[in-house]
């Protein structure tokens, strides 16, 4: 039984908290909180709470929030830490994991260069079968990642050419934006071009990321050059064969991240997540070998699974299928809404 | 065992039918959908679909989902019809419940003179008794009552203003606005402030309804000038008797509607709902007997636990009392989240 402490419980911490709490072969050792706030009191209701630092745990109790020790006292008491704390403080927590001997999983808002392997169940699980230091890569990478995987098998890549559209903010966010505007990305490429290669070995990657006024998903416009030729039933064949690409029709009324998010919701898995990502079946062509789709990517839940496989891997646990299999059967993923 | 019909299956009408199949001494006898789209296709798996008319049912066949007939056979089959179809079409749909002999529940959409009494559970349960034909007053006018029934039962009230700010559309629709423009309703009062006096013997109402960009939730701002002079912690202890208000916190970190549905979430309710009504505590103020607070509304949910108790109201199967315990555990309304 491995015990798996979450550092942060944010969007993805408390997804990542749950989804490790339903595994048979891990359990929840702890999560860490940095205020007494609402998300606080629902994550003691069923985790042990850890705060960053000493000065911490009168804050937390002056609230009624009961806490079990500092981050520190976490690490103590696990095998592994998921570090699901903002963009670029995993690097700065590293080396409190590396001095205490405990394996680290990271999130894509860290750079591949602080971990031995970056990781997607689909397309590079054994990369980091035994490792200490893991970054399970963006929502958008991993949404990336998991729809180009099937026509890297079936049908080679050479290049893939991505525009993403992404929401502004998570739902929960009353602060961020933009709430009125476009906003292009103007790194090109963006982080995302770099990130898939960690994961997927396609030559030329180009990706470019523009900003929208939405919080329920991303949308991406995806191109693929490929090695040999195919067709849309070939590629719809193609992703049919894996259980975390769900395919969703504007003639069933699915024209917008607005349906695809109520089917979510009509499933009711924990959260109202869709862990899987969304190919509309009309988008999917193939002219002169360049496969083009549509998919929509839930940014709050897609990489959830991709963290509980990464543990299983780095302790050596299962094999990538049978990883998978588990890691589905136990959130969801995969079952038929209609 | 109460046999209820659901004519419609949107945002209302598929919540309804989930409320009353998790009742004891009801059953869902079917559901009407006009079109074989994606939510056809998952109520499928759930109820036996009815069509509107004849002709729909080969047209649903032909997308391959199984119907049980017409609304007639529907009828036929029910002793009650949840009438959950858009604004104005359950006045023409009354005289075929008629006809039959069946009785019928409408939403708030629908006049208060179609009917034999509007519905609230908490305010006014007993004027259903027995009752043929009942409305169950808007989400809007469900969380106006909700809240100012503890103040009227203690405290009376002689009159009542009430801003509300209202969403555009609701998060699973892709076509409405507005989308980036606040539409003040030109009709003063609102419909809310007359539909308010039909479940609640309060004087005089002014209702204003405002239209916001967003799908989340309504906010109500509310100032009720009382009988008797009271105060804030009185107010917040006679909101507390009632499970559907649910007291929240600025302090806790819930500051907008935002994280008020995010508290859903974390609590996983069927499709993430929150039925009861929201009320920040911060918000609660006395002052020459006027309380004044604000109050958010889940406009997609608030009214399904109404459509339960009013359909044991008609059928005289529980005292008021009764009903709401019961719906309330079914439905895990009053859990508590922390």
């Amino acid at each position: 039984m491995i015990k798996v402490g979450i550092n942060g419980y944010g969007t993805i911490g408390k997804r990542v908290a749950y989804a490790i709490s339903v595994q048979k072969d891990m359990t929840v050792s702890g999560v860490v909180k940095s205020n007494p706030d609402f998300m606080s009191r629902i994550a003691s209701k069923n985790f042990n709470i850890f705060v960053p630092e000493k000065d911490k745990i009168k804050i937390f109790e002056d609230q009624g929030i009961k806490t079990s020790g500092t981050i520190e006292d976490l690490i103590e008491d696990s095998d592994i830490i998921v570090d699901a704390t903002p963009e670029g403080m995993g690097r700065k927590n590293k080396p409190m994991y590396e001095k205490s001997g405990v394996k680290a999983v990271f999130q894509g808002g860290e750079e591949h260069s602080i971990v031995q392997a970056s990781f997607n169940a689909y397309s590079n699980y054994s990369d980091s079968w035994g490792k200490d230091f893991v970054r399970v890569v963006s929502c958008n990478t991993t949404g990336l990642a998991r729809t180009l995987y099937p026509i890297f098998q079936d049908f080679g890549i050479e290049s893939v050419n991505a525009t993403l559209v992404r929401r502004g903010t998570d739902p929960n966010d009353h602060k961020k934006g933009p709430m009125n505007a476009i906003e292009p990305g103007l790194k090109i490429p963006s982080h995302h071009a770099p990130d898939l290669k960690t994961v997927l070995g396609v030559g030329e990657v180009n990706t470019v990321a523009v900003k929208v006024p939405t919080t329920l998903m991303h949308v991406h416009s995806v191109q693929a050059v490929m090695k040999k030729n195919s067709s849309k039933e070939e590629l719809l064949s193609a992703f049919s064969n894996y259980n975390r690409i769900l395919p969703v029709s504007g003639k069933d009324g699915v024209s917008s991240t607005a349906q695809v998010m109520e089917i979510a919701k009509e499933r009711s898995l924990n959260r109202s997540d869709l862990y899987e990502i969304a190919v509309w079946v009309e988008s999917v062509s193939v002219r002169d070998r360049v496969a083009s789709y549509i998919q929509a990517v839930h940014q709050e839940s897609d990489v959830i699974p991709e963290n509980v496989d990464a543990v299983r891997s780095m302790f050596q646990l299962s094999e990538r299928d049978k990883s998978i299999r588990t890691t589905d059967e136990t959130l969801g993923i995969g079952k038929k809404v209609y």
